[in-house]
């Protein structure tokens, strides 16, 4: 404790220098779904190796692959940083892999940014920025806690790997195959205790948490091809089996029980993992406002759900169908007679433990096909599909344990123990390449924006952020002691 | 018989005259819809007035509104132009109301042009150009029809009156207050016979018809309101009672009978007006290629109709539902795991004679209540509607038989008696304030390419249209006598 205090006090002399250096971080657009940005992925790489280094850490930029156009020109993908700080005199400590991402999502100034998406802007306390939250903030955060340790000639209590890639937000591409050699016996990776991912956020906006489930997801583009143009209704209305007509029926055959839950069996809450005691003991004492979430989203009239419970159930445990949209349809404005020639519908099923990904994709299908062939239709169907996985760690573990303690030890308040109904693939990528307890430590709020425009960090939660790091490190020490 | 071959002599000896007045039409950009080009309709206009009255007729430029900008900048309506060629001294001649429209569909170069769309350029005996089929050759061809009476010192048959307007391709707005005016007793409209509307196209490339019947159009707007914003799937997904599941319940409960037939009492074929036996005759005789228009329909699989009869009566004579897409969903490439906020939904149903078109409206807007209430959702629907009446004219009438002798003694064939599936408003509007016997005669080619690029006239079309409606005069005479 006194030991955080002296960290405490540090970290508040220096903060100009931290977001100094993160305004410098957020100065690269290192955006990795464009070339033309690749280099500044390179120069973002280098930023951090050097610091790596710097503070006394080894760390090697891997590369991991490239891309080729089709004039076969290479590019070679960002690189991956693989560093350490490891001990060699105290075997007995554990080994934290740290996870996190130096690639950023593209942003163009103006487009509703209201500052320059490349350029720090302190408004209020809120530092924006492209880049701030997701994922620099919490990347800079993890080596500033490294640095105080360093400043106080305190030696770290654990052996720390980091892995920090930049293509994260796209795909994280070829990380897969990197996992996969380095987590063999001798590998940079074989000897890795737990995983700490800080690359997500709070649930609410005052209170922190620790994130210990996921939803997958089943993706499905169901296409149906008529003729190869659109059609005039007048001209054509009534001697094609219009493709249109076929894809609605497909859509409300897999959406069929509406709202609350899926009405295909093995896809809905039938499926899903019962409902423990314990789990819901932690629903109960989350905080959560259903008021301001129903404001926050676009003012919907009502949620799902008959109390802040229900709906974060919905939200994070049960299975959700969404209708995104249809390919190939008009969608502008105003009245067009036309006859589309081929649609295609985009729909997903959100994916939770209990249900089978692959099963799920299977039964879908069969509604559709069973469905379409009712119709005898004269049209073509084809269907695609895809699915991840959903993640579940066990919030009582001694890595949750830890991260609880040092949010407990910065915030004064006990974390809530929380999901997230989105998917972060690369998390049950890492947990089941590595196999080892995993916990994802979101820093930033949640109305950071990653991804949006405006897109910030607080001041405060990256300063603190530094804070919690630095504890974590003794937490985790102290845990599996 | 006589007279047609000295017509045909002088027609084919003025051909580079009536090409080259074509293209001076084709330069003028009178595109109404726009109001860049509103002073182009104007011009139009004028060619037209001074046309006429060099012809030895009287004309009129009638202003029948404006346009009022959010400024309050008004802009007059391009003018209706009335003409008259009457015969004071044989007032037992039969009056002929014209109708054409001299404004034009918009048109960019390079949007897939091949030519300059406002330079008249002929290739393998077709003449492109915006305008070119629609309205400004048909319109044209009207003109030097009077022109060759002239010429050969001859009388016209009947007394001409002329409408021109140039605000067709905009709803033909205004037009209506003008034929309340002057269809009233004394009015310029009052005294008509016959009406003769050139402003459509053949059924194929090769055979004339005349057309005597269209369909109405019921059109439905069907907004299914949440929230104000997309939202995302993984935060919100099971939460939120989604607008798209409620959307594509509807839209399937409105075509909930597939092709073939639409499934709403009163809206369906059981609707549709008996067929007799004449009428099917008149289908036995039409020639009509369904292989042919497969293909040109963008090769759909199979039409609807087990022979060329039941694909035209699908299209012509029984009503067809079409969906023509959702605005306010994802309708773009790839994958986005999004929630629309608000969706639309837009569909119409193709009216035919025995149907009423309110009726229509009101039993779809049940259908979409019941479905929508089963749901139960929280969600807001809104459902507006508007519908046009079909028209049907007796294809045994005097005027069909003066059309069908004209076309017979320029084409040698017998033309088809056909309708068309789209609606032509003017032609119900004509039909129901002037009501008498009301006639479409295309000069154009299926394939013409009206509203789309490459729009084209052929030459050949063009001059014997000349010849058509020259010989039209004196049918229409001799029937009336
Ligand atoms: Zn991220
Ligand atoms: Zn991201
Ligand atoms: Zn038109
Ligand atoms: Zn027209």
């Amino acid at each position: 404790q006194h030991l955080l205090l002296e960290a405490r006090k540090l970290i508040s002399a220096n903060a100009d220098v931290y977001i100094q250096r993160l305004s410098e971080a957020i100065a690269i657009p290192s955006v990795s779904t464009d070339l033309v940005h690749r280099d500044d992925c390179f120069a973002m790489a280098d930023l951090l190796h050097r610091w790596i280094e710097d503070l006394g850490g080894s760390a090697e930029k891997v590369l991991v692959g490239f891309q080729e156009l089709d004039d076969g020109t290479r590019y070679d993908l960002p690189p991956v940083i693989l560093g350490e700080f490891a001990d060699p005199r105290r075997m007995n400590k554990p080994t934290v892999l740290v996870y996190g991402h130096y690639d950023v999502q593209p942003a163009e100034a103006g487009d509703g940014w209201k500052t320059d998406p490349f350029k720090l802007t302190e408004v209020d306390g809120d530092m924006y920025g492209r880049g701030s939250t997701d994922d620099k903030g919490p990347v800079l955060a993890w080596l500033w806690a490294i640095e105080v340790y360093r400043e106080l000639g305190v030696e770290l209590p654990v052996n720390l790997k980091i892995c920090f890639e930049g293509m994260e937000e796209s795909n994280s591409e070829c990380l897969g195959d990197l996992l996969e050699r380095e987590t063999k016996r001798g590998g940079f990776l074989s000897d890795v205790d737990y995983v700490v991912i800080t690359d997500n956020y709070w649930v609410t906006k005052e209170k922190p948490c620790l994130t210990y489930g996921l939803r997958g997801l089943a993706t499905f583009e169901c296409e149906v091809r008529g003729g190869s143009q659109m059609l005039h209704s007048g001209v054509h209305g009534g001697c094609i089996a219009e493709p249109m007509t076929d894809l609605v029926q497909i859509l409300a055959a897999v959406s069929a029980m509406g709202h609350g839950d899926i009405g295909i069996e093995g896809c809905g809450k039938d499926a899903s993992a019962e409902l423990t005691e314990d789990e819901e003991e932690l629903y109960r004492g989350i905080s959560f406002d259903t008021d301001t979430f129903r404001e926050d989203s676009g003012g919907v009239v009502k949620l799902v759900g008959e109390n802040a419970q229900e709906v974060l159930m919905n939200r994070w445990r049960y299975p959700a169908l969404s209708i995104h949209g249809i390919e190939g349809a008009y969608s502008g404005t105003g009245f067009k007679t036309v006859i589309p020639g081929s649609v295609t519908g985009k729909f997903s099923i959100r994916l939770v433990p209990g249900q089978d990904p692959k099963g799920v994709e299977e039964a879908v299908k069969s509604v559709i096909e069973e469905r379409f062939a009712e119709m005898k239709s004269p049209n073509e169907l084809r269907i695609t599909s895809s699915s991840s996985k959903p993640w579940l760690a066990n919030p009582k573990s001694g890595l949750y344990q830890a991260g609880a303690a040092a949010l407990l030890k910065v915030y004064g308040v006990r974390p809530d123990l929380t999901r997230e109904g989105g998917s972060i693939p690369i998390t049950d990528m890492l947990q089941e390449k590595i196999g080892v307890e995993t916990m994802l430590l979101p820093l930033g709020q949640s109305n950071d924006g990653s991804h949006s425009n405006n897109e910030k960090m607080s001041r405060k939660n990256y300063l603190r952020g530094v804070q919690v790091l630095f504890s974590l490190m003794t937490e985790v020490a102290r845990v599996h002691g």
